[in-house]
């Protein structure tokens, strides 16, 4: 198929389905998430996948070598990306670079979704190590993050 | 750079410097294009551009091995895939593979902009042959593409 219909009342694309965020619930410490849903666009050499993220929900506080670029399409969330914050409104640009913490947060009242596109080939996402959750803890504008 | 914050009045990305569409106005049958700006995003393994069409203006058409994932999300435009015509509209998806001809065209009275994600590595479009000329020609739909 070459071509995905979009839906502006659901905010859907005909032909893609919602697959769960991630297989685990995510055990270790900041891993877990909730009330995300994925929805892969394109796979092939690179990835392009729709993250919506339910409003009181977050992703996983996580690492890893890949990089990740995101741009918001629909609500308002927070990016942590390494020490920094962002306020994510649509079409805001993140790229979280490699081995960079980051954590996404809807912060709205409505469905925060963005792009994120990655390379097909990467590594697993991996929590972060205990010098890096006290930096994120030191700092007033990163703590609430790791939980 | 990590966060690249975006402006809705003018529709540009902080940070994002725009750049001419392609390097050369296209002198091989069907190469040439109007009015089309590029905003590379992103560089990395693969690469995320913003391109934007003004009204009136549209790509070149041509082929290449590489894949397009191509988001709408600004006006509305036509994308030639193929042998098919697909209506763009914000946030519509369109995934032109390998050796498909492509043309964009905007057919709005506002800037019609769209990600566009490609590998890094990538070969360089080339025009259509005669028999796919000719059979763009003989399709009353695909026939306003082949100019």
């Amino acid at each position: 198929m070459t071509f995905f219909p979009f839906d502006p009342e659901t905010f859907r694309w005909e032909g893609v389905s919602q697959q769960a965020y991630k297989d685990d619930p995510g055990a270790a410490r900041g891993m877990a998430w909730r009330g995300i849903s994925r929805h892969t666009l394109v796979r092939g050499a690179f990835e392009v996948r729709y993250f919506e993220i339910a409003p009181g929900g977050f992703s996983s506080l996580e690492k890893h070598a890949h990089e990740h670029a995101v741009v918001c399409v629909r609500g308002r969330g927070t990016a942590l990306v390494g020490s920094a914050v962002h306020e994510l409104r649509p079409f805001a640009l993140v790229r979280s670079g490699p081995w960079a913490a980051h954590r996404w947060v809807n912060v709205g009242d409505e469905p925060f979704g963005f792009l994120c596109t990655v390379e097909a080939q990467r590594d697993r996402p991996a929590p972060l190590d205990d010098a890096e959750w006290e930096a994120l803890l030191a700092d007033p504008l990163t703590a609430p993050f790791a939980h």
